[in-house]
């Protein structure tokens, strides 16, 4: 790893992609993954790491093994469809990694869409699934829409709730373009995502108005109130400026993801760190996911669809911006442009996430980078 | 109609539904629509006034006569496929009625649902089709869940655009409950709808922060925006508050109702308003839409569902309250009970709005109510 040191005085080391895959894909192997199973996961993974969304890549690498060794996750999963339609499908995740056990269920809905125009499949039984655009953006190659979205452990609070009922849940839309790249929306239903939060905590800064409530519903901008019993809030922040939408949004997501297969919902999602005990009398299996293909060419042909699309893309982008902007961006703008650089330059990882790789190689006898 | 003279003092007159109702569907035959095309669109039309949605009730019924005159809608439209696949469908609205235009589409949505779990369909050559509420909830009696969106004339400025590009662009979201009544989510993907505007514009108030902008980008609080040059933002309000999310979902409504089917998009959706002048060059057939069933059954036991369904509601409906508020709500409770009581009390109608129905009704030379 040749550009490991190049930057001393940054609080990042720099990773070139491929060994963090290959050490990734190790620690999977080492857990007891298949070959497949560990590619597939690794590369979920890194794609959170690759397109910026650093709170979802390899950051997360020593949570997944947390939850191996709590026997809340199942390596060798088999994964099956228990349930389904021409247009749809329940896929048993056996209590799965969710970056296995969605790239199998979102081929499902690919392939569904190739015979019937779209293919819908809902998931339970899993556990959490990396990004969700990884997911959505499977569909791309087949010229169709993808859809993916997931449930969450409950961090968020109703609009006049003071409990958390809801996961930051979130939406991904992937749309094909033709000359133009694709269209890739992939939203939490909050304000910020948990992982900003992480992100002011680290910096020691205060949160803007709007995304946090204290534990009796107040309005709050410490970035560490959820440790006190506080809440992250849905998208639009308080009921003027449209919470109960965002709780909407994130209801839906829910409901898809767990109610129609199955899986655990609302404030019986179980947590992602391996040390948060249980819910009780959960009612469902594991955490539940939702995904979706629509093919271009059950509407309208994908040349002309994908002309319309690069008309759309070029007049948002060309916009006139408000002063000090410089451009409209499409969804997926920015996270596209990351991962250019960072392939090309190096994945760029907080000294306390790499020494956490490090601890974990070790714990796991094994070399690190 | 006794209840008109029974609250004097109000700023509105009290209907019967039945008189609005008859009232509503003489004048959709009045201008050329079929006894059914008449009577679907005033139950369109009066579902909105019904449930509380009043900007698009009745109070839009003299602008769709507008619209009618301006030849801008087609009231004895040919509706018909012009793609299918056994999921999906493509409807050519012929320039009718969105009120007659969208039941159609649903229903073919429901079909397909019935055959292989689910059913897409995209319309182009439409115009305002009324409360998205209305066309999901048709999902409901088939045990299926219901999705409606929408495209609409642009008001809303993209994160950094000055520009207008996107309408407040709906989605509903329609799932059906068990012993409790079904959860209806229909939301503008804007901060506010503009029909919260209008209510601040008649009521002299000004606007919360987050909800427009001026024609330069700045924040403004002028309810009157709009009309000079102005925008709504989209839901977030700005980008610390996540309207590039908001941004994102009312994009996704556009592409999903008029890239996919073949209708105008963005900045070139023809406006409600008969005397707005159309956009020049225009990249497709009036308005588009978006409808989508899936047959809880495709899933998993409707009973099953619905029983978890009855639990989620009950807990998110039970959760404790910040203080002051009663109750969380589940999105479509507020809009249940406002039509109990106008189905029993009457439906309030603005003097304004009242005597331009009595307006109408001696252009049309008929007899009001």
């Amino acid at each position: 790893m040749d550009t490991k040191f190049l930057f001393l005085a940054m609080p990042e080391k720099l990773f070139a992609y491929n060994d963090l895959f290959e050490f990734t894909k190790s620690v999977f192997i080492r857990i007891g993954c298949s070959e497949a199973d560990a590619a597939i996961s690794a590369l979920v993974l890194l794609s959170a790491d690759l397109r910026g969304v650093d709170s979802h890549g390899v950051a997360r690498l020593s949570g997944y093994v947390r939850l191996w060794e709590a026997k809340r996750a199942n390596t060798s999963p088999i994964l099956k469809i228990i349930h389904e339609t021409p247009s749809t499908a329940v896929v048993d995740g056996d209590g799965g990694l969710g970056l296995v056990v969605a790239p199998y269920s979102m081929q499902i809905a690919i392939d569904k869409a190739k015979n019937v125009g779209t293919g819908w499949v809902s998931v339970q039984n899993s556990n959490h699934f990396g990004i969700a655009g990884y997911h959505a953006m499977m569909a791309l190659e087949h010229d169709m829409i993808g859809i993916a979205m997931t449930n969450a452990s409950p961090l968020v609070a109703p609009t006049y709730s003071i409990e958390r009922l809801l996961g930051t849940n979130p939406i991904c839309v992937v749309i094909p373009g033709g000359e133009e790249p694709p269209f890739v929306a992939d939203l939490a239903t909050t304000t910020a995502a948990n992982g900003k939060l992480e992100i002011l905590q680290r910096k020691n800064k205060t949160a803007p108005d709007g995304w946090i409530q204290d534990k009796y519903g107040n309005p709050s901008n410490n970035p560490h109130e959820l440790k006190s019993g506080g809440a992250l809030l849905p998208l639009g922040g308080d009921r003027e400026h449209g919470s109960h939408k965002g709780y909407a949004l994130g209801a839906v997501v829910d409901i898809f993801s767990a109610i129609l297969s199955g899986a655990n919902y609302g404030p019986w999602v179980p947590p992602f760190p391996a040390y948060v005990p249980m819910p009780e009398q959960m009612p469902g299996k594991g955490i539940g996911h939702f995904f979706g293909a629509m093919r271009i060419d059950a509407f309208r042909p994908a040349a002309d669809f994908k002309s319309n699309m690069d008309n759309w893309i070029r007049r948002f982008r060309s916009a006139k911006t408000v002063e000090g902007e410089e451009q409209v961006l499409i969804p997926g703008d920015p996270e596209r442009e990351m991962e250019s650089d960072r392939r090309l330059n190096g994945i760029p990882l907080l000294h306390s996430v790499a020494d956490d790789l490090e601890f974990l190689a070790r714990k796991l006898e094994m070399q690190f980078i």
